[in-house]
């Protein structure tokens, strides 16, 4: 099998982890349960009492779709892969699994006065999933270098610091949200849309 | 990777999503609970009485069927893709993805005093998912034009109208249903028989 | 995209259909609950009870595999597709779908005085996915004829029969075992295992 | 159909059967229930709480990622299949399903005085797992010679010495933990890491 191949089956296989993890996340939101001769509004107000549901939903499955954006466009730039960077991708792939459950707690909590848990740990979450990004492209570099060679340090460089601004975004989210939920939920979505558009911006290397 | 690996890949992930929420929807057709001493009839009598769970189920996984034989057609139609066209596919499988929620409210209502509602909220989901189907197919045209060259403004019009005729139906289905839920499932079944009758006639273009 | 492109793609969606229904299979397999002071043997005494949920897992599991295997052999016969053998497909794996729901029904209900309703309903629905099995390789021949040329007439009747055989295994099963559950059971087994030995018999065609 | 498409097709369904068994992991790990009007260190506690089940689920998604990794390795010598061989993938992946089963069972369990039928059945699960990877692996041997011609008899000997070595860690880990659950668990985390190094030590073979 060449290496082509090979990198396609790497693919296969992270854009199922992806699919499924986007997908398994409406398994969350649950059909509330009204007393079936209940007038029509009540069951209204019940489902638009699901919004921290449908909001999560939203922000996860966006969250996802824009690694996966950012997958795809990495690994173009790739012409064989390595163990390392088998197992860094696999890695990734471990964090972007465990989002449906940070997810469930956002939901289950903002509402309440543990929003501050809720929020600190979706932090916590999305840092996760960003070292392992950042990891996952150290490992395209090192030990072997996987890339195809038109690159150079300086485009390198700039991929890396906006992938790494992640960092300076989720941890002090963290920080934030334990006592201020809502300002921290507020910074996490910030850089989702900071990368979208960053996305659109600089197509030619990520 | 080449312009055509990239659509490969689109379509590799749009497919997992595709299948997965197609498939998710079993979940929600529980077996159900019956005294294991009792009569036999009394487990035929449980298992019919879930015909609204087989029917949401059936309506659903066609309903998905027709978007990925749509999908299918369409992405047949480009050469290339471009971030707003990745994004709005993204839009596309984020309803996609929702549609077992609805499923679910549908299957647990339609035999209530409540089944306005659920039929109202099924038809606003579908709503969404043709607009978002909408703004796929013209992301396909803007900002950069990414199909192949030989169709004209008319062909493509044509197939924006048959697109757009779901408009036409899920809002007066949302509306009706919410006093006569009945005609307004029908209405929602007839655009998805019409859309599978039209997929034959016209495959020329989608 | 060329007709090849096009098979993939059908060959993708139904892969990952049956992917997912074959796993999905595992959350119908609760862990039970014990004291977590009782002595070992009693949790050892509850994972033996399960066994009628490790059967249905692996029947069903089974099930699936061996059409994949058929299907898997069957779409190689193919130069092309059609509308009308895409959706045959799409009822085809509206089935596969389905088998999650009468496993569990048959893990539920196996040891119970209720064991006829739930074999008669596995029956059923292998019956209806077999009939769906029959409606798509019938697609495969008209109204188009999308099979390559070098296939007789013989050839086709003879994969036709080996396939209806399933009729004349599901029909009496399900009839048997409204009074005999087990020799129900043992029907359906034996025809599946029927269908493992003829595919390693006669790979020219299947 | 090529034979390399159909080694694609075995490894789509494979990858499709590996991504999903993986990611329903997350499912077992659920959201704990507090009083919203607690403390937020309530929450914490309970979140800590969830030790167990993370870490089952980081060995278990390891675990899966190893046999993927290998399994990615050795088709890559194949230049065509068997039908003994499709069913070898197929008990292969059966097993490789199963494992969120044990998973939440050790999850559940590791904490108790039933700890030790956890990991006995974790052990016995990971047993038959490596079982069908020896049948796998030597299903592409016999009846049919299905490797491409270039590898010698102790090459083979030394990919098989590496995957059997399963065989002697399992079965003393199920036995020990009956009685030390602790040390039973470390064997298999010391088998789990002894093939991640040995996949970067010896990468020519699988």
């Amino acid at each position: 099998m060449s290496d082509v191949n090979e990198l396609a089956r790497v693919e296969a296989y992270s854009d199922g982890v992806f699919a499924i993890a986007a997908t398994l996340l409406i398994l969350e939101i649950r059909v509330p349960s009204v007393d079936p001769h209940a007038p029509l509004a009540a069951l209204v107000h019940e489902l638009a009492g699901l919004w921290p549901s449908y909001l999560a939903f939203v922000i996860s499955f966006g969250t996802i779709l824009v690694i996966w954006v950012n997958h795809h466009g990495a690994v173009r730039l790739l012409h064989k892969t390595s163990n390392a960077f088998l197992y860094a991708n696999g890695l990734l792939l471990l964090t972007v699994t465990f989002i449906p459950f940070p997810t469930a707690l956002l939901a289950r909590y903002i509402e309440t006065d543990l929003a501050g848990v809720a929020v600190a740990v979706y932090a916590g979450s999305s840092l996760l999933t960003n070292v392992a990004f950042l990891l996952w492209f150290a490992a395209m570099q090192k030990p072997v270098y996987l890339l195809r060679k038109q690159y150079s340090r300086p485009q390198l460089r700039k991929v890396w610091m906006k992938l790494a601004a992640g960092q300076f975004v989720y941890v002090p989210a963290a920080i934030v949200s334990w006592w201020a939920p809502r300002p921290g939920l507020a910074l996490i979505v910030a850089i989702f849309i900071f990368w979208i558009v960053m996305s659109f911006e600089d197509r030619s290397l990520i």
